[in-house]
């Protein structure tokens, strides 16, 4: 997975109280095109504060994360300990400061043990290579329990084009936008209006359609970095190119988002809540959210239990309009509502199956109108609270 | 504890799988005034819908109400069952089918046993007696680990008025409006217009601000009838009396209120969240309501972990307006945050024993503006998810 102009290390700079891999370091070869996407959480962790501020310039050289500490809730000492932290990487990497983009994920009200963080970055820099982003994604690890990376190649513009990714994020995952850590990267050539542009209509077929438990963390952060060595003509407007473009970067960001839900804290079943025939876009996506968001039908759903009535009654509270009695649910091919009632026990043994593959759709057909959206999800069990129940133990 | 005018019975009519109290009477001997909140879920239960309809003309003398099945998404074939039921115990009491109001609590869409609760009503009818209402917060019990009671006495209007009431609830519990089942019963004399004000009133210092998991029911109802036996002359508007039997109504309600939360399903640790120094109303209740609700927070306290990253977290995707750098917060009388940032190890210390005395206050001021609210809700605790994933096997 290698992508033309980008080099990544990683190092166990002790950050983490568990220890392991928790630092890493991404530089590219020369200023890239850059885009990102942020928590809108109101209360923003440093690194936010920071990166949001230095990509208004459209441009960045390099991304230095740190899991094991947010620096959130951290106040002038905490802004000024990202500064620092990016500055000890831009001067060892000899570029501009500014190109360099913070990020932390982890425990929020710590001071970041800056000394530590410090004294890892020259043995990184000097370990960059083309074939280290694996690493980046381990180091980005938090309740993880596995690495996330995506990545593809595609022809855009007669060259080949590569873009890859990873992400990090298995709790306090919600779409309220930017969720979690993602870092992508593309040796496409685009402009960073064009970058900025696929970037937002990516997450919402990705990063803003999955649930975890309806959290929204102070450091959600996704960037996207081009460092142009694919050789194809600058990318600066919609075209071929550019749809061609999104379309692989929606794949890899997709891919991404299904291994974070997949992931998700304690999770054992994977599922994606489909609301069709609804009233509105909006309503759709009210309703869809609504389901997915239910302890209720999460608990249920780690039970194997085809408890059809806690949808409907998550339905019934989500706002959407509907007629009650023509509602239809099935999991799967397994239809267990039609007209608002129950099939019965023999219906529900199939859908109990469906279940059982541990990976299903949850159609609904609310037959108020054409509107249809979706959202992916995961049950909830009991290793969700005893993760997080001692997350800072 | 006797209410002047009402008498009481439960019986085991089979309804509920687990056996035990599941059938619930309540008569008065003549037709009462009458009061009702209903669920806001567009999915209501049959016997919400009759019930609603029948309380609209304002009078009532008997309850009728099961656990074990909700009638909820059973069709017209439930509605039939919801009236045939209410016909039953009125012909025994000999009164208008109109005047019993119905109610359910239970799983969702499965078929009333309506064979073995007729059969169970003649017996029922026969044990009817003032001391039963105990019997009835038995029979109205599902999840509810312990059954729940209040009742004050009060003098209004120079005579003496009892108010006293029944609670069900300890999952599905959502304050969008009417929450699970509560039946109250006064001797008072009031006009149905004033008990319906006093009703909604009393709502919103009492269910309308309690969580457990956010979710809410196809079977919501809270019932308050009134038999004038007390002797007081019929309070018809605002007034001395009015308000003393509001302040009396309110502290029954916030009782069992209380009551439900410290029984949430698997709660180990009850609290409240009140949040000062908003700048509008409504955003002191978005903000209280958004931390009370949030599963990172309610799994913190499961784990006694000063945990207060994850309030900011929730705070700052509230929708409330605040500087987060001047943001306090306090567990009891220890104090955690000040101007956004944390007071340390020992004060957390301080916090975490707070949290161990299992019911404490967690106080946020937002220093925005002068507004406050409050929401009590629970801890969220392995047993939650045990009860939930299992509710119907």
């Amino acid at each position: 997975m290698v992508i033309p102009g980008f080099r990544f290390a990683a190092a166990a700079a002790g950050i983490k109280k568990a220890g392991g891999l928790d630092l890493a370091l991404v530089a590219a070869d020369a200023p890239c095109a850059a885009a990102g996407v942020f928590t809108r959480n109101r209360v923003k962790a440093a690194p936010v504060l920071l990166s949001r501020e230095r990509l208004r310039a459209g441009k960045a050289q390099a991304v230095l994360v740190n899991s094991g500490n947010a620096n959130a809730c951290t106040g002038p000492g905490g802004l000024a300990d990202a500064r620092e932290a990016s500055r000890g990487a831009a001067q060892l990497l000899r570029i501009p400061e500014r190109l360099v983009l913070p990020a932390s994920t982890g425990v929020i009200g710590q001071m970041l043990p800056l000394e530590r963080l410090l004294a890892a970055l020259p043995d990184l820099a000097a370990r960059l290579h083309p074939g280290g982003l694996p690493e980046v994604a381990q180091a980005i690890m938090t309740t993880d329990t596995r690495p996330k990376t995506a990545s593809l190649k595609e022809k855009i513009g007669g060259r080949q084009v590569t873009v890859a990714g990873v992400a990090k994020g298995a709790g306090m995952i919600h779409p309220d936008l930017a969720t979690l850590l993602v870092f992508l990267f593309t040796d496409a050539a685009a402009s960073r209006r064009v970058l900025q542009t696929l970037l937002r209509r990516a997450l919402s077929c990705s990063f803003n359609r999955i649930t975890v438990d309806g959290d929204t963390s102070t450091n959600d952060t996704i960037l996207l970095l081009a460092s142009g060595k694919a050789g194809n003509s600058l990318i600066t407007d919609e075209g071929p190119e550019m749809g061609a473009l999104a379309e692989t970067l929606t794949q890899v960001m997709a891919d991404l988002a299904g291994q974070v839900v997949a992931d998700g804290e304690g999770a054992r079943h994977i599922f994606r809540v489909e609301v069709r025939g609804a009233a509105t876009p909006g309503e759709a996506l009210k309703a869809a959210r609504t389901v997915a968001l239910s302890p209720l039908v999460k608990t249920a759903v780690a039970g194997r239990d085809v408890n059809w009535g806690r949808i409907m009654a998550a339905l019934g509270r989500s706002g959407a309009r509907f007629d009650p009695q023509r509602v239809e649910i099935a999991f799967g091919d397994a239809p267990v509502v039609q007209k608002g009632q129950g099939l019965g026990a023999h219906a529900e043994a199939a859908a109990q199956k469906v279940i059982q593959a541990g990976s299903f759709t949850l159609y609904i057909h609310l037959h108020a109108g054409d509107a249809a959206d979706y959202y992916d999800t995961c049950d909830l069990t009991e290793d969700y609270i005893r993760i997080n129940a001692s997350y800072r133990s």
